[in-house]
């Protein structure tokens, strides 16, 4: 990929630097998203179970960059078809099954997987190769995801002011990264103020390094800090992304966005929501929106991972949604590749 | 210390179990508060120096716990007094202020010090044991604050219902313990909801080691997960201590508290906070309480500690209030010792 002059020098700017199908090694390829930047690790994923436990595992994690991964991945299933012509869809639409399983609350996923299916399908029905045709179409939704990413940081952007001080949640990917660029190459200084996340601290490594990497100062506060922040008035803005939001405005994002958005409502502060691509024209309202449970486990380690150090004792209960939902209400403007929509009026998305 | 059978059994319950002045070993023994439960460590402090470095790397944490250590190193060194009567006093005056610069927030410390300095003084002048005296007025501020403290939980006792799930951040005590173990002995059934309190997970580790040793059940969230599980009706109730209620209804208490409270107040949750022995009589309103701003280094590091997992990257700022401040129209009641208040008339207290 080659990367124009305007690009940001973030590595989470471009999807295709993070994941992709390697023609040699015929495999997915895709950054361990656990791990970076303490460690640049690649990850090699050769069957559609390895796929799809990296990202049950949040190995690939970020509403489009696992929905890619997963498209990948059942286009490597097109490439491995028995002969049977009877049982080749059948076959597709099982790891269609499998792919969708993985996490049910961003739409990318459920979006890009039965539309994926369809390529394979179409192709098999017209003799044309079912694996070229998946692969064609899921490297063009990366392209078409990496143009959504630029022109919605490019429209939000418009709302960032000279000396903000933003605090973002968890990552907000590509859109943040070219939000926060454009703002920086037109002058503005920004410092963002990032919440480290836990469980799995994609803000303290993550987003943290985003902002590294295209030298933007960043502060690192802890998940509770925000509220207090606003009230002295170290914050002037929250944004970050959203997994999915609804035709009413309703947008679900990272656990802990809801705590910050009443904060920020509390405060007057304005939060604007990353909407890359719009709403999900399949989701209503909030209630429909499927929240993920994961093991509570996982809250009880530092970075989430068993045999690093134990924060909780042993022997106790949790929970771990692992998204929550904040209501139109509490929202200030929704910024997509088509314009800054009021969250009750996003809906005309689709007509922009 | 004898134990009535009506005690919790929860180590945190009795101060004296986890602070004293031992006679033989000539020192103040603590609790390290930083390790327990994953280790049972008791500290030897043998110097104010070593005391006021425990106060300050949070081994002995918590407004009335440190400011008894603190009192207790005050009567050591009333116990090593040079034999010039004219420098007794200065000397002691020194080692009151440093005690007290230890840490800014809580009302405690700033009480008990200067008490114990003019209780040193008065012996010196009357040609009593300094020490003696001094180590008598701690050892009875330690019980009254135990008997406080059991007052102040079945006070609050009475606000929790059979079935209630309670919301609770960082470690609320002995009072917690008492209103948890009252509301327990009268039949009622609780869930404690403890969050896990960035950076140190005292609620991973404190607060869920009380409930553990109290047989109450106990769930852990992260810091952000509060006002979700508000929003779908897993928490009935938020209730935590303060380390300094001020006479017009403020409260400060650890980092993240103000967020928890905001949410409740948006979800129509009552938020009650363990007042012990109510507001401070030489602090009027919010503004007048300082904020300590601790190292932001402790929030890059799991459990806080360098050379545990680190958790952040490198070349970060960061921040790092120790405390926020709720103002009263977000507090639905006080507890004290003396009865349950209206935030804003919590100056009765001193009536009661």
């Amino acid at each position: 990929m080659d990367i124009t002059l305007d690009t940001p020098p973030a590595l989470l700017a471009d999807r295709f630097k993070t994941l992709r199908y390697d023609e040699t090694e015929r495999a997915v390829i895709v950054l361990n998203r656990r791990k970076y930047p303490f460690t640049t690790e690649y990850v090699t994923l050769r069957t559609v179970e390895e796929v799809a436990t990296a990202i049950e595992d949040m190995t690939v994690q970020g509403g489009p960059p696992l929905a890619y991964v997963a498209g990948l991945g059942l286009a490597m299933a097109a490439r491995d078809l028995e002969a049977s012509a009877a049982r080749q869809g059948v076959y597709l639409e099982q790891v269609a099954k499998r792919l969708l399983a993985t996490r049910p609350t961003a739409d990318d996923l459920h979006a890009i997987i039965p539309a994926t299916l369809n390529v394979a399908l179409e192709a098999l029905r017209e003799s044309r190769d079912p694996f070229r045709a998946a692969l064609d179409y899921v490297n063009s939704e990366i392209q078409r995801g990496n143009e959504v990413s630029q022109k919605c940081g490019q429209y939000a952007a418009r709302l960032i002011n000279n000396g903000d001080q933003i605090l973002t949640h968890c990552i907000a990917g590509a859109a943040l990264c070219w939000m926060l660029w454009t703002a920086k190459q037109s002058g503005k200084n920004i410092t963002l103020v990032g919440c480290e996340t836990r469980p799995y601290f994609q803000g303290a490594r993550l987003t943290a390094a985003s902002a590294q990497e295209m030298d933007i100062p960043f502060k690192l506060i802890t998940d509770g800090m925000s509220a207090h922040l606003m009230s002295v008035g170290k914050l002037d803005k929250f944004i970050c992304a959203a997994d999915r939001i609804t035709l009413d405005g309703h947008i679900t994002n990272k656990i802990g966005t809801l705590q910050h958005a009443i904060a920020a409502h509390h405060f007057g502060k304005p939060f604007y929501v990353l909407g890359y691509d719009g709403p999900d024209p399949k989701t209503e309202t909030g209630a429909d929106i499927p929240i993920e449970e994961r093991n509570p486990d996982e809250i009880f380690y530092a970075r989430g991972e068993a045999g690093t150090v134990r924060t909780a004792i042993h022997g106790i209960g949790g929970y771990y949604p692992a998204f929550d939902i904040t209501p139109p209400h509490l929202i200030s403007a929704i910024c997509t590749d088509r314009g800054i929509f009021a969250p009750h009026a996003v809906r005309d998305y689709f007509e922009a």
